[in-house]
């Protein structure tokens, strides 16, 4: 029987702790497994089963430092967003069996007074992945990132960076349906082969084979006029070269810097700032969940009308998250990583 | 007799030409004087005499290397901004003793088609010099990147380095009209003195002697919402560490960096700019000209109410340019420095 009535020692909760500041990659032993039975529900908590957890570049920035979030503490559960389920509750406006999606920590349960979860609806014919896969941080992050801070315009040249990855795989199908003219950097030719015949990016450009600077120059033979960046370093600076007067720069990511054991070094075509007005503007899609009712009528219907699609890459069972972050930092995962912790309703 | 029957060779030029791209900040040996006639008019030609010479950081870029512009070809007169009057013409669209602004170069007589000139008023009361002072480039700068890119509200602190210079004097001054908590950089006590007693900053931060990235922390405790930047490396990298989230940065000049034998380092603390959703835009005040009527009235009206004040370094003599324009970059001027080539009629 589930519900407020329930005894909570039911429940054996099963976590990763964050046990240690990463340095480079994470590796196994950034974090310790526990297990341990649920505490009963104090009045105004909510206890939710998480169903799939999402995998994202930022957990590292979450794991290592202050930012815009404080640093997960040593030892404290991992953070992380997910989306689940409500079982049991003592919090009128989070009945049972209301979705939600949050920062629920990498953890089968999370208990808590609910603060900063928000209710989702199962959409009809579709997996509670939607969530991870387009109508959650990724697709809004892709939405408002272009759309709101680059602003193309219609027969603009778009480039975005980390083109395979779950956001920049989207932000180049979002520029499509825009009219623009969008290349892709990517790693490897798999990579690039994806994102060039599935999602009909007009050109791909494989950073690891190729000399980006010059790719950049033969494949935006009107120069750039938005700029998606996910990467920081060596392409934001090729790509700042090749920027027209008056482009934008979305800083979105700086994946290669954040796993760098020296401290950043920033772009150095930095000057071009000026000399071409550019803007660069950084963003939090965070600061845009209030508007995402604004985005997600239309993301469904592009996903509805084929013009917007999007891979997954789901990792089965909470064990494996630790390993499976690491594939952020190595290139080698394609599409949105998630990690399937327990079975949808 | 004047007019566009005079003789043109009874006009003896007198020029700077470009001898060699600078290394470091410009030598005396960068230019070469020359004298010689002046050519016949052809038809749509005028021909204009040089009154104040504008002499600017922004001189440096032009020397060096292509960039907003192209750079100015070894062997041709220096490009300088100037105003002067015209004294012979075949251009119906600038009579005789009509007062011009614009690329008029570093010599005494302008001959050429007028392309890139602006008839201006002379302001009944006021030098010619007000031009240089804050009607020309150096207020429309501060005017539209303060108010257009740095878009700062009331009780917002505002940060501007090279402070004492002719911008940065300038945009403190507006800061302060508008309301913000006004902090300026400047290199040396007289300069700081001079911005919080005559100008009314709210404080100053002597670079040369203080560590700017503690002074920042006390003279902004609530942290920084526009920086003004006009000179980039390292004093960039303090603000951007101290800047509030949703902070803009006016990217107007970096001149920590023009005179630079290495290659400019990146802001350091670039990655700043996505955790704090930072807005960083440059631009250049030559996109703001046919705007120049929007801010112009309400310029001289803060002059005239005392609101604006501004100071200007005026050496006397075309010969003495050379001299002159390396102040800019050993930080021995205060205000807007200008040759004086000939008379005001």
């Amino acid at each position: 029987m589930k519900g407020i009535f329930r005894h909570m020692a039911e429940y054996i909760n099963r976590q990763w702790r964050l046990a240690a500041r990463p340095v480079g990659n994470f590796k196994d032993s950034d974090f310790t497994w526990h297990e341990e039975p649920v505490p009963d529900l104090a009045d105004g908590q909510v206890l939710v089963r998480n169903i799939y957890l999402s995998l994202d570049p930022t957990n590292r920035i979450w794991a290592a430092q202050d930012s815009y979030l404080p640093a997960v503490p040593l030892g404290d559960v991992m953070r992380g967003v997910a989306v689940g389920v409500v079982e049991a509750s003592r919090h009128a406006g989070f009945p049972v069996g209301t979705f939600v999606q949050g920062l629920l920590g990498w953890q089968l349960y999370y208990v808590g007074n609910g603060q900063g979860l928000t209710p989702i609806a199962k959409i009809p014919g579709h997996s509670l992945l939607l969530y991870h896969g387009v109508l959650g941080a990724i697709g809004l992050t892709a939405y408002f990132g272009l759309l709101d801070i680059g602003r193309p315009r219609e027969g603009e040249t778009l480039v975005v960076s980390a083109a395979a990855g779950a956001v920049g795989s989207m932000v180049g199908q979002i520029g499509n349906i825009k009219g623009c003219h969008v290349v892709g950097i990517a790693g490897g030719p798999e990579k690039c082969r994806w994102i060039v015949e599935d999602l009909g990016f007009d050109a791909a450009i494989d950073y690891k084979h190729e000399d980006v600077a010059a790719a950049l120059t033969r494949y935006c033979p009107k120069g750039i006029d938005v700029y998606f960046d996910n990467v920081g370093g060596a392409i934001l600076d090729a790509a700042l070269a090749r920027m027209n007067n008056f482009g934008r720069v979305v800083a979105c990511g700086a994946i290669s810097q954040y796993t760098s054991e020296k401290p950043p070094a920033g772009p150095a075509n930095f000057l071009l700032v000026i000399s071409k007005r550019l803007r660069i503007e950084g963003f939090i899609v965070l600061d845009y969940l209030p508007r995402a009712q604004e985005a997600i009528p239309q993301l469904l219907e592009w996903i509805a009308q084929g013009r917007l699609k999007y891979r997954l890459d789901v990792v089965d069972g909470l064990e494996q998250a630790p390993r499976a972050v690491q594939k952020l930092f190595d290139g080698s995962n394609i599409g949105k990583l998630v990690v399937k912790v327990s079975d949808e309703p």
